[in-house]
Parts: C-alpha cells; sequence; structure tokens
C-alpha cells in the first residue's frame, strides 16, 4: 500500500491531528497527491473557516493613547523546589504552594466568564499532563478558548530550557515534543508565536538561532546583565533584532527580542494572586477603605515609573519612554501564580474599568488584556528600525558580585547523566525507526522511547539539568531518566534482536566508566555489541572489568582484534564501593559502521595469575601516539607539552587542579554566597592541590596511560589511545573535603604557551562558537566586579584558545563553566561542594552526597584536548564532540552467539559526507519519520567542510523506501514553505537577503554551514 | 388605606420577599383577610411547588454501614485579625491570607460543577456584602442552588456571636438581621436548620434557649472542656439535649446538641484547602506518586481514629463508636478555606469515588457530601434517646493550665462601648418607630438605625466584644460603632425634634463619664433631654460638667429641682486628658416616662466662687439614705459593712483591688501564658494594690460619696444617691503600670460575713442565672488544675453570693470575668494588661494604649451592689440590671427652649407590668413593626414577679394604631405558628409537655416567666 501523506499542518487542526491515526484511508492520500501535483511536497489547502486566534484575536488599540498590554501568566517550573508531578498535583506544598491542576482549572473557568480576559501558557509538560485528565466536554471548551485566542500558548516546548547547559539537540527535541502535542490537539492556533525564556539565567545566541527556525516571530526574557538592562534603557534598546548566527543567512537567525520591564513579575503594588498580599480594589463605597482612586493613581505612577526606570527623565509620558512605541507590556503573573486565578482576574477587570474611565477626563493610558504575541503585533506594526544584537547574553550577573556563573558546572554528575541519557535517546530512536513496529513490542516485551523522551525533556528545564533543583528533584530527574533508560532496552533489545536475528538476553553495563559490568566480570565467553548512532564509522576505545589475564577478542568478520588487560586503577576501586569486584579491565579499540552495530566476540584466554603488568611508578619523560606527543615534567608528574606530529606543532602545557574557596558572604563587602546559581570565590587566586603528582606509567599496544595521583579526593588518568587525536584527561573530584568548613569549586586548569591575548572561545549549546574576551562585553563598557565569576562562561562542549599558530581545543563531555584568565590559559570547572544557599529561591547549599557517597559524591569525566593550527581545528573538534555527544551504544550477550547472529548491520545506505550530522532519525507515527539533517561546520570554519553540501534523501536509508517527504521548521510543527515570520529591520540598515529558492529537487537536500534541515519522511520497511 | 398583611412566610420565598415592596396592593390584602378569617392571624398557605431543599434535599445514606457525612465549610471570621471589611476583600493578606469575596465566588463555581456537592455558609456579615455585588444572573444561579439545597444556610446570623460576653438583646438582634437576610432573599429555602457556633470559646446556656426559641432543630459546636470531652466520647454522650432553661416549658428552650469530632477541622491529613499542605490525591497512574490506595487506606484508619479517639476500642468500627449512631460527621474545612473551593471538592470527589468503591470488596464505610442539617437528620431519624444537659459549658479549658477564662474581662471598654452602644440602638430604634418616616429625613438630614444595627451586629462576634480580636480591629469595631452613632444621632435628632416640636439643634455629649460636655461646661441656660428606653418610668442620677457654682433647674411640669454643685474629682480630672475644662459638676435627679422623654432646664445661678464645698479629706462612719447604709472602716477607709435598711439585714463587707501577676509562661509546668483569651495567674493569691485607701467624703442632698485612692492608677468612688437602692461603686483603673514588666489582672473583691458554701451565682447572657459551685462541674468529675481560672465564669450582668439570709448581689455595667474563691468573697475582674500572647492566634499581647492613653488605657466603670433576703433579691436586680442595660439618653439644647416645645412624651399608653420588659421595638418596613415582650423574672425568682403576666397589644403604643399582628419565632424568620422543630426524647424519659395552646385573644399576649414573644405588628402612624 501506498497509504497516507501529510496534510495541510498549519491551518487545520482536524486534519493534523488526524495524521497521527492509523485509518487514514489510502483513497485520501491519492486525492491529496492529485491535488498537489507533486509527490512528498506538502498539500498547501487555505485555512477553512479559520478562528480568529493568533494575531487577529488581539483587542484593539488606541494608537493616540499609550497602550498597556497586561498579560496573565503563570511561571511553572518543570521541577525546582518540588519534582515536576509534585508541581502538577500540588503535593509539598509544605516546601513550596504550587500546584499546576489547579492553576489550569482555574484559568480555564474564569476565562470563561470574561471574553475579555487573556492568558498565556507555556510548559506543555504540564499542560499534557492536565489535558489528559479532562472530560471531552472540558477538552472542548479549551479547544474554544485557543481558537478564539483567549488562551494562547506561547514558547509552548515541553519545558522553559536551560540556555547555559543544554545541548541544542536536546533542546530541539523537547521543542519539538511540547510543539507537536500543541499542534496535534490545537492545530495552526495551538501553535506559539513567541518564545518566552522569562526566567532563564542568561540566553544563549544558539537558543536564539534555534527560535528563528522553529518560526517565532518573537522572543522576550527577563534576566539579563544589570549593567546591559541599564545601559539598554538609556539607549532605548531593550527591543532589538538578534542576529544569532554568524553562519546563516539572515534573516533565518534573525530574532526579534525583548527585555520584560520587570522580570516576569507584575509592578509593585499590582499583585494580586493569592500568593500576594497587594491591595485588592476595593470599589464598593459602602465597605471600608474604598481605594479606586488610589489605586489608579499608583498605577499611573507605575506606568511613568516603568518608563523612566532609574532615569531622570521628566514628563510627559510619551518623551519618558525607555521602550520605542506607544505600547508596553507588563507581565501580570509570576511563579505558579494563578491557582485560584479569581483573585487575578476580579481585580484586573476592575483595574482596567476603572483606568480606562480616566480617559473621559484626559487620560491618555489605555489598558487592555494582552499577550506577549498581541503585543509583538503592535512593535511591529510600529514599522521601526531595532538595534543588531550578535552576541549572548552570558554571563549574567544581577549586581556587582552575583554572577550566575555557578551553575555552569553545578551537579556535574546529573550534568553528565543527562548528557548520556540523551545519546542514549538519540540511538533509541534511530533503533525505533530502525527496528520497525517489533521495537516496541518484541521479544523482550514492551519498550518505548516515550518514556526517555518525556524524561529528557524535563531534564532540559532550567531548574533541571541546571543543577539549580533542590536534591529531592535533582534525584528525581535522574530516577526518570533511568525509568526511560529502562523502557528503551526493551526497545532496543527488541530491535538488536530482530536486526541480529538472534534474540540471546541483552545486558546492559551502566557503569562502566567505574569498571562494574557483572556479566563481564564473570563471564568467560560473551559477546560486546558496539551500535553507533553516527552517520559516519567510528573507532572506539572500549575497557571493559574483567577479572581474567588474557582475553582472545574476533571482531564481526572473525578477525582477532588486539586487546590489552590492566589492572584496575586504585582511583577506580576507590569509588566502586562494591559494585563490582574486577581486578582488571580489558581494552580494545572497535569499529562500528553508521547507524549501526558490530559485534565482538570476547572469550577468556587466562583466568588468574600471571597478572598483567603492572603500572610503572614513576612518570615517562613522554607517550605518544602517531598523532600526538605529550611529554611530562619528572620532578612534579605534570605534563608539560603536547605536540600535534602529523602538523609538527608543539606548545608547552601544564595542567593542574586548584579549588577556589566559596565566599561565605560573611566577610565581603556585599554578603553574596557561592551557590548553585552563583560562583563567588572568595579570592581570585584558586587553591592548588598538590604541586606534584604520584604518578603510574602504563603503556601497552592499545593506550598509554600516566596515572596522576593529587589527593585522596583529586586523581587522574591522561590517556592516550593508539588511533587517537585527541588526548584523554579523565578526572575524578570528590569527595571534595569540607571538614575545614570551606566550600569548595574545583577546577582543572591548562596553561599553555599559546598568546591568547585575553580571548578565548566557547561554544554555544554545543553548536556555534563565541569568542570570549577577558573583562569585556562586546555591547556594553563592562565594569568588572568579580574577576574570576564575571569571566566564566558556559562551555557546553568545547572551549579553546588560540594564537596565528596553535589552538588547544578542549571537548568536554558534560557541560561545565570555565575561563581564561591568564593568558594561554584554559580553566574548566568540574565539581562543586558549598556550604551556602545562595538566596536565589533553591534554599539548599549545593552539598551533594548519596548513599553511595554519604561523604561526598565523586564526579569522574573526561577532557578532551586537541591542538591544531587554528585554520583545521574544526576538522578534529566538530567530529571529536559528536563522538563524545552521541557515543556508541555497547550491550553485551552471554556465551556463544547462534552462527546464524548477524554481527554487523548499517542503517545507512552511505556514509554521509563528513560535514552533515544525522541530528534526528525519529519514529513520528506508523507510516512516518522525522530526520533531521545538520550541516556541523560554521561558515569559514574550515577549509575542507565549511562547504555546501548536498544529501540525497533517498539514498539515505538502507532500511526505509522513501514514499514521500515533506520539508518542516526546525521544530516539526509547520510546514517549511507556510513559516512566514514577521520581518524586523535592522537599524545598521542592513537589509536582509531574500529567502532561498526552493531545492532543485526534493530529494535532493542541499546544507550550507551551521544549516539543519528538518524533514517529515513517509516510509516504508524494506 | 389598610395596606398590607404578612403573608405566609416559611415556604414560600417570592412572597415574603415581596413583603418588603411597597406596592403590594390591598385587593390581596383584602383577599387573604377573607382566606386568614382572623385579622392578624397569619395566613397558612401550603408550600406551592416547594423546592427540594432542606431536609428533602439531603443524599441518600447506606442503613447497614457507617455513614461518614462530608461538610464542606469555611469558618469566617466578622473580624479578628483583620477588620470585617479587610476579610471581605482579602485586603492585608500579609496579616493573615484571607478573602470571603474570593470564597464566595470560588464555592458558587464549584458547586455547579458538580450536583452532588454541598456547602454551608454561616456569616450573613459576609454573605450580605457579597450578594449587593453580584449580577441578577448569579443571584438567580445563587437562588437556584439554595433551592436545591446545594448551598445550605446554617447559624445564618449576621455572625456567629460570642456566647460569654454578650447581652440576649443583641443576640437575638444580630441573629434576627442575618436570618431576616436570608429570608428575604431566598425564602424559606434560606432558613437555617441548624445552629452552628463552632468556634466560640464555651458556650451559655442561654445561647441555646435562644436558639430553640429562634426554630433552629439543632446545635453543632467545637471546644469544650478538654475533661468533659474526654469523658462524654467514654460515655457516648457527645450529642445530647439540652434543656435551656430552669423556666420555660419543655420542649421550649431544649435544643439537640452535638460535639462535633475534630473542632471544626478535617481529621489530620485530609486538609485540601490552599492554606494546607496535605498530599492531594493523586490518581493518574501515569505520574508518580499514585497514592489513591494510601489515601483510602489512611482516611479509614481516620474513621477508626475519630471513632475511638484516645479509648483502647477494639476494632470492629461499629462498636467502636464514641458516636451513638451509625452516621459520623466531618467538617472539612476551616478558617477562611475554600477561597480556591477546587482544591477541596476535587479531592472529596475523588475521596468519595475511591473510598466507596471500597465496598465492593466488603468495606462499611460510605462516604457522602452532607450538611449538618443532613447529619441531624439521620440522627434523628436513629430515634434514640439523649442524654439530658442542663448547666452550660463554661468555663472552656483545652488543657490542664490553659482556661479560656481571660477574655470575660479583655478589653473592658471595648466591652462598656458595645453595652452602651446596644442601650443606644434600642433606643435610636424605638424613636424610629415613634418619630415615623421623619426620624429617617427630617430637619437634620438623613438617619437611620441600620448603620448601628450592623455596627453591634458585628461586634457580637466572637472575635469582637469578646476582646480577643487584634488591636486595629478592635479600633475598627468602635469606629464602626461611633459611625453608627452618628447615623442614629441624626435620627433621634429628627424624632425628639418632631415629638417635641422644637428643632433646636440637639447636641451629645458622650463623655459624660469623665465629665466632658463642652454645651453644660460654657452654657448659662441649657435644657437636659432624658430619653428612656424601658416600659417603666426610671429616677436617673444626672451628673454633668460645669463651671458655675450653682444652678437652677426646673422640670418638664416646671418645678424645681433640688441640685447640687460638687468639684470634679481628682480622679477624673486626671483621665480627662484636655478633653474638657469643667471645674464641678452638677448633680440632680431627673425622672423619665416610659419609652419617652422628660427636660429639664437648667440655668445658671452663680458664676465662679465661692466654690461648692470641698469634700472631707476623712473616711465618715458611715454613709446612708432611706434604703442602704454603708459603713467604712476609719483605719483602712475601705467598707466596712452594708445594711438594708427595708429589710434590717446587714452583713459585714470590705472591699479592695487586687491584681493577679499575669503568668510569663516561663516558671511553669506548662508555658502557657495570660492573653486576650487565657487567664492563668502565676500565683493563686493576688497582690493587694494598697491596705488602705485615702479617703475623700462629700455629702449632700443628692448623693453621699466616698473618694477612695489607692494608688495612682487605682481609684473608686462609694456612692449612694438618695432614692437609690444599690450602692454604686465606680471604679477607675489604668494606666495599669508595666515598668516591672510584669502583666496585671486587676480585680475588685467584696469579702463578706455571708455563708456562701463555696457556691456563686452569674447570669447567662443577661438573663437566667446559674449556679456555680467551687472547684465542681453538674456533668463531670472535675480535677481542678487552675484554682483561680478554673474557677471563673463570665458575668454579663450580674452576679451574687447568697446565704439562707442575704444575698449580695452586683450588677455590672459591662461583661466581666469573676468567681467566688473564698466563702463570702465575689471578685470581678475589671482590667487586664498583658505582656505576652497566648498562642491562641491573636498574635498580640492584650497591652492596651491609644491616642489618648499611651502609657496605657484607664478604665472606668460601676458595681452596683444591692443586699437583700434571696426570695426578694430579684425584684431589686433584676429592674436594676435592665436600667443598667438600657440606660437614658441624655440629649441637650442650648438656649431657652420656645415655648411650645413639648416638654414630656411617652409612646406608651401606660405602664407596663413590672414583670415585662419592652425587649424590642423596631421598625420592620413601612408599615410593620417588630415587637418583643418579655417576662424578665425566672420561675420561682420572685414571690411577686415570677407569675405569668398579660399584655394587651392594642392598648400599647400611645401613637400607633394596631391594625394586625402575627406572632413570630424569636428571631422573627418564622411564623410562631409554623414552628415545628424535630423532637428528641431525652435519656430521662422526661415526656415534655405538648405545646401550649393558642391565645385567647390575638391581643392579649401572655408571658410566663423567662419567656420572650416576638411580634410583628401592622400599625398606622396616630
Amino acid at each position: 500500500m501506498i497509504g497516507k501523506i501529510h496534510k495541510q499542518m498549519s491551518h487545520d487542526s482536524w486534519l493534523f491531528s488526524k495524521m497521527a491515526t492509523p485509518d487514514y484511508t489510502p483513497f485520501v492520500f491519492l486525492l491529496l497527491l492529485f491535488q498537489s501535483g507533486v509527490w512528498g511536497v506538502p498539500v498547501c489547502q487555505t485555512p477553512q473557516e479559520s478562528p480568529t486566534c493568533g494575531y487577529k484575536s488581539c483587542h484593539a488599540t488606541k494608537p493616540g493613547m499609550l497602550n498597556v498590554h497586561l498579560v496573565p501568566h503563570t511561571h511553572d517550573d518543570v521541577g525546582w523546589l518540588k519534582t515536576v508531578d509534585q508541581y502538577f498535583y500540588g503535593d509539598r506544598n509544605d516546601i513550596q504552594h504550587a500546584g499546576v491542576q489547579y492553576i489550569l482549572d482555574s484559568v480555564v473557568d474564569q476565562l470563561l466568564k470574561n471574553p475579555d480576559r487573556r492568558f498565556i501558557y507555556v510548559e506543555t509538560a504540564f499542560f499534557y499532563r492536565w489535558w489528559k485528565q479532562q472530560t471531552d466536554d472540558m477538552q472542548n471548551t479549551v479547544k474554544q478558548l485557543v481558537n478564539e485566542g483567549r488562551l494562547e500558548f506561547v514558547n509552548g516546548g515541553w519545558c522553559m530550557s536551560d540556555e547555559a547547559t543544554t545541548h541544542y539537540s536536546a533542546v530541539i527535541d523537547q521543542m519539538t515534543m511540547g510543539l507537536r502535542f500543541l499542534n496535534d490537539t490545537f492545530g495552526h492556533c495551538g501553535r506559539p508565536r513567541v518564545a518566552w525564556h522569562i526566567d532563564p539565567f542568561g540566553h544563549a545566541r544558539e537558543h536564539a538561532s534555534m527560535f528563528a527556525q522553529m518560526g517565532y516571530d518573537g522572543f522576550f526574557f527577563g534576566r539579563l546583565d544589570y549593567q546591559d538592562r541599564n545601559r539598554r534603557m538609556v539607549a532605548r534598546e531593550q527591543e532589538m533584532l538578534w542576529r544569532a548566527s554568524e553562519s546563516l543567512t539572515p534573516p533565518m537567525a534573525d530574532l526579534f527580542t525583548g527585555i520584560l520591564p520587570n522580570g516576569y513579575n507584575p509592578p509593585e503594588g499590582f499583585c494580586w494572586d493569592q500568593s500576594c498580599d497587594d491591595p485588592p480594589i476595593r470599589d464598593d463605597p459602602d465597605l471600608e477603605d474604598y481605594n479606586v482612586d488610589d489605586v489608579v493613581t499608583r498605577f499611573l505612577h507605575i506606568i511613568t515609573h516603568t518608563l523612566s526606570l532609574s532615569l531622570s527623565l521628566p514628563p510627559p509620558l510619551h518623551q519618558a519612554l525607555v521602550y520605542k512605541t506607544n505600547h508596553i507590556i507588563m507581565t501580570m503573573g509570576s511563579d505558579f501564580q494563578y491557582e485560584n486565578a479569581n483573585l487575578w482576574y476580579k481585580n484586573l477587570d476592575k483595574l482596567i474599568r476603572y483606568v480606562n474611565q480616566m480617559q473621559s477626563n484626559g487620560s491618555e493610558v489605555n489598558v487592555l488584556y494582552s499577550t506577549p504575541s498581541c503585543y509583538l503585533q503592535e512593535l511591529h506594526r510600529a514599522n521601526l528600525t531595532w538595534p543588531l544584537k550578535g552576541d549572548d547574553f552570558f554571563p549574567y550577573a544581577d549586581s556587582a558580585h552575583d554572577f550566575w556563573t555557578g551553575y555552569f558546572t553545578s551537579r556535574p554528575a546529573l550534568k553528565r547523566y543527562e548528557r548520556i541519557s540523551n545519546s542514549y535517546l538519540q540511538t533509541c530512536k534511530q533503533l525505533e525507526v530502525l527496528g520497525g513496529p517489533i521495537s516496541r513490542k518484541g521479544p523482550f516485551g514492551a519498550g518505548d522511547s516515550e518514556t526517555l523522551k518525556k524524561a529528557m525533556a524535563v531534564a532540559q528545564h532550567h531548574d533541571a539539568v541546571s543543577g539549580t533543583e533542590k536534591q529531592h528533584v535533582a534525584n528525581d530527574y535522574a530516577r526518570k531518566l533511568a525509568n526511560g533508560w529502562a523502557h528503551c532496552q526493551v526497545l532496543v533489545s527488541n530491535t538488536l534482536s530482530s536486526l541480529s536475528g538472534s534474540s540471546a538476553p541483552r545486558v546492559y553495563c551502566e557503569h562502566l566508566n567505574i569498571s562494574v559490568c557483572p556479566l563481564t566480570e564473570t563471564s568467560k565467553k560473551f559477546s560486546v555489541n558496539v551500535y553507533n548512532p553516527l552517520a559516519r564509522p567510528v573507532s572506539w576505545p572500549v575497557r571493559l572489568p574483567v577479572n581474567g589475564t588474557a582475553y582472545s577478542i574476533s571482531d564481526a568478520k572473525g578477525k582477532a582484534v588486539d586487546s590489552q588487560v590492566v589492572p584496575v586503577s586504585q582511583a577506580t576501586a576507590a569509588v566502586r564501593r562494591g559494585r563490582g569486584y574486577a581486578v582488571n579491565e580489558l581494552l580494545f579499540q572497535v569499529q562500528a559502521p553508521p547507524l549501526g552495530y558490530s559485534t565482538y566476540s570476547v572469550s577468556l584466554l587466562q583466568n588468574g595469575p600471571p597478572s598483567p603488568p603492572s603500572p610503572l611508578p614513576r612518570a615517562p619523560t613522554a607517550v605518544q601516539n602517531k598523532f600526538l606527543r605529550v611529554t611530562f615534567d619528572p620532578e612534579t608528574g605534570l605534563l608539560s607539552s603536547l605536540s600535534n606530529l602529523e602538523t609538527q606543532q608543539t606548545v608547552k602545557l601544564s595542567q593542574n587542579f586548584y579549588w577556589y574557596n566559596a565566599s561565605d558572604g560573611n566577610n565581603s563587602e556585599s554578603i553574596q554566597m557561592s551557590g548553585a546559581y552563583i560562583f563567588r570565590p572568595n579570592t581570585s587566586t584558586p587553591f592548588i592541590i598538590s604541586k606534584t603528582a604520584k604518578i603510574e606509567t602504563l603503556q601497552n599496544s592499545v593506550v598509554q596511560e600516566v596515572r596522576q595521583w593529587f589527593s585522596p579526593w583529586v586523581s587522574q588518568v591522561v590517556r592516550l589511545y593508539t588511533d587517537s587525536r585527541a588526548l584523554e584527561l579523565e578526572w575524578t573530584v570528590g569527595p571534595v573535603p569540607i571538614g575545614d568548613d570551606l566550600g569548595k569549586e574545583v577546577i582543572s586548569r591548562l596553561d599553555s604557551s599559546i598568546n591568547s591575548s585575553g580571548v578565548f572561545y566557547t561554544d554555544s549549546n554545543g553548536r556555534e562558537v563565541l569568542q570570549r574576551r577577558k573583562d569585556y562585553r562586546p555591547t556594553w563598557n563592562l565594569r568588572q566586579s568579580e574577576p574570576i565569576a564575571g569571566n566564566y562562561y558556559p562551555i557546553n562542549s568545547r572551549a579553546y584558545i588560540k594564537d596565528d599558530k596553535d589552538q588547544l581545543t578542549v571537548v568536554t563531555d558534560r557541560s561545565q563553566g570555565g575561563g581564561s584568565i591568564q593568558d594561554g590559559s584554559l580553566e574548566i570547572m568540574l565539581h562543586r561542594r558549598l556550604l551556602y544557599d545562595d538566596v536565589r529561591g533553591v534554599g539548599e547549599p549545593l552539598n551533594e552526597t548519596s548513599d553511595i557517597y554519604p561523604e561526598g559524591l565523586v564526579v569522574r569525566g573526561r577532557h578532551l584536548l586537541s591542538l591544531s593550527p587554528p585554520a583545521t581545528a574544526a576538522d578534529t573538534h566538530r567530529p571529536l564532540a559528536q563522538e563524545v555527544v552521541l557515543q556508541p551504544l555497547i550491550t553485551f550477550t552471554d556465551g556463544e552467539l547462534h552462527p546464524s547472529t548477524r554481527l554487523e548491520f548499517s542503517g545507512l545506505q552511505a556514509v554521509l559526507p563528513p560535514a552533515v550530522h544525522l541530528l534526528t532519525v525519529s519514529q513520528w507515527d506508523q507510516d512516518t519519520v522525522l530526520l533531521r539533517l545538520e550541516h556541523q561546520y560554521q561558515a569559514s570554519e574550515s577549509k575542507e567542510h565549511s562547504q555546501p553540501v548536498t544529501v540525497n534523501l533517498q539514498k539515505l536509508f538502507s532500511t526505509l523506501d522513501m514514499l514521500g517527504v515533506s520539508e518542516m521548521n526546525l521544530s516539526a510543527n509547520q510546514w517549511k514553505d507556510e513559516m512566514t515570520r514577521l520581518d524586523w529591520k535592522a537599524e545598521s540598515g542592513e537589509k536582509p537577503l531574500p529567502k532561498r529558492g526552493g531545492d532543485p529537487s526534493v530529494w535532493e537536500v542541499s546544507l550550507k554551514p551551521m544549516e539543519i534541515r528538518t524533514f517529515l519522511l513517509r516510509v516504508r520497511q524494506r
């Protein structure tokens, strides 16, 4: 059968939501095919009886007046002080009074009472929970409200993601999930026009770029550096055009961006939520304290104040604007407000009535219920030019000593777990597509990717992966991820069983990083399946905990593989805490094909002694492979130089561990403590943990390791695999001692001979790289008040320093904070253990312990170093970072494999070009697959790779026939060719280029640097 | 015209509410007159299409199961921590989160969502405020809910009155106002079936008597002595029949009374209000923490616990009952709850669903939405006998050292202001009737009694006159009363102008008790109008501040009146604080006719010296008039004996002032402090203020005074007017010094030779008297733990001690607490100044100051002592107390009166019999007057007066023609002959007597002892 085709998406909710149902008849498909004329191109229909949602539903404003847009809203953290489900139900109100189920109940009730009222809702993770508990009647009621624009979704992702510590792929996923739910449920009236990140603690350029590509017309946020804000107020630059990519052609990544006047709170004195104490409007003259006149007067004063905030600007109002138009927005709501929406609306109704009544007495203020999109529409109608913004909004400081740069590193274990969960989810989704229906219901039972998708989506929240939640909430995120893994494991087992033809039980070892795997520790014969989620083959070092001393290993073709057995390091043994008893590690290098797996068979050759060669208790002069050479200082045991043998370049390079003494707030001019959000060292000079390292060296045909011991709680392995272009520094930090009552923020610092001139570079959400300059911000004249914390930036996947000749790049395995405080130096914060709360709401010191580590969490991670000439550095770090982000999944089966087992498989017909990253392969519905292809190089970043590249979609998958293709916006909630965003003029006068024309063929997909293209593929399993 | 007649009241809301409209046609009246046959008897109609409210609207219960009646309710204090209007609007939520407007908004919304849901509302003061702000649509919606019994009013007075410190007349007034509003608005479905005093701190028998006479079928409360409660639980006597009068024939004052199982709160763990933190029911198995099983288990456990509370009773449930039937009630709500009713109802819906689902698994628990009346109906259907209760529920202790006996005296100034406001309101209402329409709109403008009625009604609240509110709230009650006075003053001026024929400006002097009156201080010629609200003539001593030394006074007939000028006492001069500068007081005795006035003319004879005779600086041996003789101890200056010269009886009698040191909670076994509610002295022996008094004596033809100085902050005048049967002790206490950091509770103690044998007597709400026995309670075996506070009782209007021969009665001018700790002794607490809060919620120490008395409030009051044989004591104290409660209103006009002025007037055709008190004369609507006649003697109290007495209503008023009469229940919201209360059987087996037959004539009204009869009179002004 040829089945269905994708129907018109944005205008017709019924048809679109039918897409998900399995009984959509071929007849319709044929009809639509006929109408569209072209196979695979989305069918365009004009809207039928289009509801008056979106911009059409906005209340009229008064041109001659100052229009005040009141935006009723709630900010519902998808976990913070309570877990997401505690927030949803209103459980544990002893921690924080918040119950989202009641908020939505109440808002809907109140919207029905007055058609003028408006509400925006943001977090689909909550809305989804609520929706599925509603009756049909209530669902229809809500649809009507949405169709009339009375309830409007803004942002609309599953959560409001963190911007500093999230990876773009996970952000795109969570946005897609939220927006898809809205589209499936409400059709085009459910599509948010505005992105809304009112709470995240700093704003990433990559987020703006993504939002632009997701079709948002504008973006509003609340938090930015206080100095930046003050300057923008004076300059009337609180609303701007953010050009969010240096690679993408404008206006592709242009995003109109507005700074809200009062964070996301209501103006002082006008909070009528049950959580507030502001006086209600008392308008019954028979009762005490009639206060209408007072309220109106205060409101008009607030407007003036909003407009002239901290400026000594004279009246009249219209000259006093710190915003450019005769419209201002007021966010009437805050955290978990509107649980009893009647309080808000009853008083807002009165406020509007009484303030507008003043117009008959000459008042020029007009107040109305509005939404961010209605406000945005008025800004657009003003037809002004707007200042252009090119950098990002990091770091965020709300005062001179209050830099929110600690959370870049907070909860490093959770940050790592989130990152590998993303990798695992991508694998899981790929295997769902490659396995077909059997993946979800197969020999190992019912599996799904949904559970992990949802867990990952909530983990993107700005108090989740950010590390700024309470401990029990962090535990809950981890628990949700683990549950997601369990569901995916069934799916993965089903698919691998189907692809390999073997239904042998599949074993997952999630603690390989600390050499724990019961199967490999005991088995004499087992096989290792290595699944590679990337679109090109990978070579990957595998380390397995074993108790034998010699093993024979053969690859999928039966060829013997070189392997080595080495003793488990003391550091690893120390952190296992009884969870494994392997004395050795079996090392070998595996290869896996693109989007596929390869299987290795392992057999014990020798059990017990003679033990493998012990490490030598001294530092080598150097270790090297064919790509790199590393030297050590024999006196200290520290690194002393790094050479790239291919390019013949060498830099002096030392590395050591330090800790900053976290401010306890008491002996400093302001009382800010270091905490989950804020990094504030007591002194600018970090304390060294040890000037020298005790050393063990281990060298064999697979790897060369220098094991460094700095203290009982800091160790490192400097590791060079035989065929790697990166030097691995595997650090282990913890339990951070606090017996001295000093909070500690532990860094790894590289000091090199590179002449970096106060400049270093960090990526934005794992994609484009931004230049960072010490004590400097591109958009204002910085008064630096925190020499360390004020120079910290988020590092999602990489950072580098360079000069004309040398670029030293560090690829990280999770988000971390870091800076370059001295020329040639690059420091990255690894772990934080703090004794004080930083008074930003979380109410706990960031002092992580667990059942297994009651004396403090131990964290292990890796930095991958590469040295290259700047012009070719990306050629190394781009693929390297992708290998870390999407790492192979290693699974095991015990015993001998059945001879018929298929030992190798690739889901691709061919390896994709090096510039192309297969960002998303995910089942959309029964016959549809969501595909994202990404050009993973920036413009001008690589001579070789920063070029347009073309992929033929029909020749992509080895197991799927392509029946149709529709290009979508980035978030897959709009047909690409219907994505018509509002156009905005920049002050620079630069005219955006016209939009690109269509591709020559629907199947031939061209990608320019940093471009992501999103498709729905209609497929049939071969 | 003959106009309207009262129509059927209880069954037909439309007709009854039409009563208030002026256009009800004579035709209907004639028709009804024909139908009824008898003039003045209410027309009985059968209900037309009666709505299913009341008992008919109750949900079915399951006979074989334990039925749990969930009663959603809110307890809305009519002022406490915030003022009544702050509570209504939700202002000052920083003090306490509470907004009644939102509660009613929300409850109505939620009731509409599920017809099974029920809600009860109690406080009409709030409901009235809300109702008048609603649209017609909303009003109709609410009427529908009421007609269907989904919204049910219980109690329904303007407030939930205090029971210890209120006077019955003011309670009847406030109940009448609240119930009338409900009847006018909702007809018979608005009539509460149940009285509901869940919060007052002890329960007065007179309240129960009133509730019975108001037609309530039952009464529920929450607070009683912890020992009493424990005993009742063991004995299953938590539900009983209260026989609330020793005079009225049962079942006239019988009231079924139930003690709620958990105060008025929900059981622990089941509070789902926004103010609570209990876990919501999480019934989505896809989300975390699904807890339905846990909730059901806990609920079933709570039921067992409720039933077997603190008893070691074994299961099964039905044997474990501490209540008698297979029904239990659960109050699901608390203070100001249901502001967001969704939280409660959403979870209660689920609770009912999931607990009842267990029935299919054999559970015998059936949960239902219910109301107190539905629960009561089931108790009635059980057809059991109930224990009989004869005494009251004072004092209330919630623990061994926590006797709520302090509030009997707390805020003595407010208590006095409330009491004289009641007097003033009765006068105001009388003059509204006597003056007719001109009273409300006359030469002095628009006046009304409504404002003072409402102010008095809220002042009856159990945190108002009780003195247990915050200071700013106490100020608000006083402000409201003052505003009510101002409105009444216009009305009084209009009426007196109309009755007297003189429109001379009328001056009110509200500070005569401290000798402040600008007019009399300066005028050389003025007249004094004395209005007497009693139904018999009064003789009353008048004291006016003057600066002359001699005046001539003539009465209404032109006859000269004896007068004396005496110097203002130092005590009075000390408390005036610049509010007056009179050096002398002009004393004379006035007479005023019943329900009428007499006018006295005063002319200055002599200005300036010679000054009046100064008091002699020593104690007399004795002072006496024709009725009494008082002797003093010349050594101490204290009273030494009191003699009744008519009866030739003498008792030894000394009197002095003492203070108890209020517990600060620190050095005692429990940490209870004395506070606004709780009296807890540190030691049982009070500290004497002075063993001797400095004395001045003043004797003349009008009065004999002995002025006693005990300290700079305690003084007294022992005063005997020439024609008085009572000895007046005018005490002045304050500012109570706290420089020693000791809280003080000041008492006046009488020590006599009367052999009182551990017994004394106090009145209940100003009416029937109860015997009190030291360290004893009539209904349980008391373990006394507070020898003073545990023997204190409320004294509303009088207390006495007696033996076979002598009865010493003290009539008070306000509510006070007191006790008889030693035989022959009677102590009354006058003033309290405390330094600690007593942790019962008010959150302030009772430490009263004011702008005028910044160093502490000064309070002045009077005790009137009489000595009689017990058999005739009531003949003195009954009229004496009525004179204090309804004191004459004295007003002034400056200058010479016009000769045509009518100087004397009586609204009665004749003096009423001595046993009859004219309790209420109040305009009901345009042509209708509410009348209450009261037999003011108890059965057997007076040989002379404790007899039935008859009054002819047609011969009552001098200015009104009687056109019709309808007898009502006490609260005038039901025709008397339709008042059919549920009948209950007492365990004593005593069979209630049949109800009395009708009177021989509708106009001839017979009153038995303590009986109050209530009438609506159809009148025409003559």
